[in-house]
């Protein structure tokens, strides 16, 4: 009998090869890392019985035909990793899939709709200042300007993508029809400790939170630390410093919210002057986005309070917001019912980061299966999935598939 | 009648001609701004009857001589400035004792003793990474071997020094007896808002604070803001701006404490992240070292608790600490006598920045009287003492010298 989390394993051993030198995993789009991970990704697919074709985004495609007229299911990730990044995120989200197809195929099993297996050329936007062109091709959302976009190097993204024997005028074509498409399932390493603390080797997505930044300038006085009394000073950075902790407390004391300050500098940073002025950033995500409003009110309202308090000038912008994106309830409950089946538990918990189905989401009802992964720990080298936790996970969505237009029950 | 404040107010602004090109004054030693200071200094010294040596350390010196066999009072403070500084901080300490000895030659006064006016070459440590080289040669207490440092076009102050005219191999026998010298008073801007607030011209300095520096790193655990629970963070900014708080809070709750945080730096820095490290800097201020070196280890028992609450590494390191310099009590109530015979209040109040009297006070009792500034500011183009300020003071020097030695009355 097969062992399915073996060939994961096996099959993610193969891409991790596909990388830069260098600790972990480099694998950029449009890059030679990228051509060798397709090419393992093409066998892969072709092992399972699926017809591959690379779309004019870049998105390797492995179709699992059905019956003719049918719809489409489709299933898949990323392929690019952050640099000095893992062997699972996005790309397992690949190989679960196929290795899926594959065990359908070994059981005869029929379906009575298409699959397609998708590899998405860049999620992580590292090389580029952009990100998601697969996803937002087939969404319909891509926006041709980020061509002009250039990397480090200087080389524009549709240079990097027609060097790569592509035809970025071809990108508007891909849109799919929404009446054609029954749903787009993303399984993705959970990039969280949630799972690992309940013991569960699968989840199952309520929503991709939506986020929103604030920029935070604190201005205040400087003095010589010696000479400047305590009373009457206007230390920016006591300033910031109450901020800091009032958006980790806001972030402890709400439920389904996470807040944090990421990113603080401070002016002039020396040891014995007054801190005139503090930057900072605050971020704030909640699968609730009413939840994510409120809290980015209320740092507004207490940034205000810290101004009135200790004489400073405090500009709090919200400089980003993207709405949470709710998952599918009918398919979340086939795939939650799936991993039951296939011996987890799978609790529903939100994803706190974006994905592929962020964009997906525009197209398609959407899902997403978790996998436990150790430590929380993604985008290092450490990043580490069992292939215990894998095979539970291709034996979900080898069930979910066939569960799709099955009675599995009322919700529970 | 000479106006003895508009007298000082126009030396002080041919000495702010000496200066590099820019915003207000940049006075380096061993520079040719340095070399026009020290030319105008010369004039004014010898147009007060004073006889002007440069001695090797580059002080220069302007003495009135006393009868034969006696002991010296001591005056000055230092003729550099910091980049873009002010006109007055430092200098003025040269410039009103000048005065003060051409006004007590005008009255025809007598003293029982010599007066020497001294202008040290650098007590700001802008050029090279070390100061008060003329006042720690008179105390016997410089260090030869920073001869060897260097400024920032690599030039060693040896090598600028003897550039200048010097000879660095002197300044050993610069060393004054204790036995021949009465006391030390400098007179500085308050570079604070203190005197300002309370509405009077001059001050008396009980004592130059002692400082006390922390380095402070905060370690935690990085991860993504999105995907890591709020529940079990290690942010290591959440604990670092729990320390700015207590180090704030000390410094307003304690009498006689001045305590800042004014440098802090986040590791990695990214809106996204949550922050692996924090490093920080505390710096502690006090007249009486026991104040001082409670808040400190107030810092590091706090830094503990910080660390086991929130599962963070916290390294608290004292790296600096040079005890409080007290000023001599008798020579303190001489001055704030005479400076209430010229009409003015005179409060005492500490020094909270470091001066030349702190490295004279290794040789002799010191005292230092506070001429009010403006908006508390120095270091800065915008410093400014007015001339009716300046007028007081020179008063109540010309009165302070011809005190010594006479009775004014018991301690109030």
């Amino acid at each position: 009998m097969t062992d399915w989390g073996q060939r994961a394993a096996a099959l993610l051993n193969d891409l991790a090869a596909c990388s830069e030198p260098g600790p972990g995993v480099t694998r950029l789009p449009f890059t030679p890392e990228h051509r060798a991970a397709l090419d393992v990704l093409r066998a892969a697919m072709e092992n399972a019985g699926l017809t591959v074709t690379l779309d004019a985004a870049c998105t390797l495609v492995g179709r699992r035909e059905g019956p003719a007229g049918c719809k489409t299911f489709l299933l898949g990730s990323h392929q690019d990793s952050v640099r000095e990044g893992g062997a699972y995120d996005g790309i397992m989200g690949v190989v679960l899939p196929i290795l899926a197809l594959e065990k359908l195929r070994e059981e005869g099993a029929e379906l009575p709709f298409a699959v397609d297996v998708l590899a998405f050329a860049d999620e992580e936007g590292v090389r580029f200042p952009t990100a998601l062109i697969g996803s937002r091709a087939l969404a319909g959302t891509f926006d041709p300007s980020v061509l002009d976009m250039r990397d480090d190097q200087g080389t524009a993204l549709r240079d990097a993508m027609t060097s790569f024997g592509l035809d970025p005028a071809g990108i508007g074509a891909l849109r799919r029809d929404p009446g054609d498409v029954l749903g787009f399932l993303e399984t993705h390493i959970e990039q969280g400790p949630h799972l690992e603390r309940e013991g569960e080797a699968l989840g199952v997505v309520t929503a991709i939170c939506g986020i929103e930044r604030h920029q935070i300038i604190v201005t205040g006085e400087t003095g010589h630390a010696g000479t400047l009394p305590m009373m009457g000073r206007r230390d920016a950075l006591v300033g910031a410093a109450a901020i800091v902790s009032e958006v980790d407390r806001l972030g402890q004391q709400t439920a389904d919210l996470r807040a944090t300050v990421g990113a603080l500098t401070v002016e002039p940073n020396v040891v014995n002057a007054v801190p005139r002025a503090v930057r900072l950033t605050a971020e704030f995500r909640s699968p609730d986005d009413n939840i994510r409003s409120k809290a980015g009110n209320a740092l507004h309202d207490f940034a205000r309070q810290v101004a009135t308090q200790r004489s400073l000038t405090i500009d709090a912008a919200r400089t980003y917001a993207q709405p949470a994106q709710p998952c599918n309830q009918d398919l979340s409950r086939r795939l939650s019912w799936a991993a039951k089946q296939a011996g987890a538990g799978c609790p529903a918990l939100p994803s706190g980061a974006t994905h592929d189905a962020s964009a997906m989401a525009d197209l398609c009802p959407i899902a997403m299966l978790f996998v436990r992964c150790r430590n929380g720990v993604s985008h290092k080298p450490e990043e580490f999935a069992s292939s215990e936790d894998m095979a539970l996970a291709i034996s979900a969505l080898s069930t979910f598939l066939k569960s799709i237009g099955q009675d599995v029950g009322s919700p529970g």
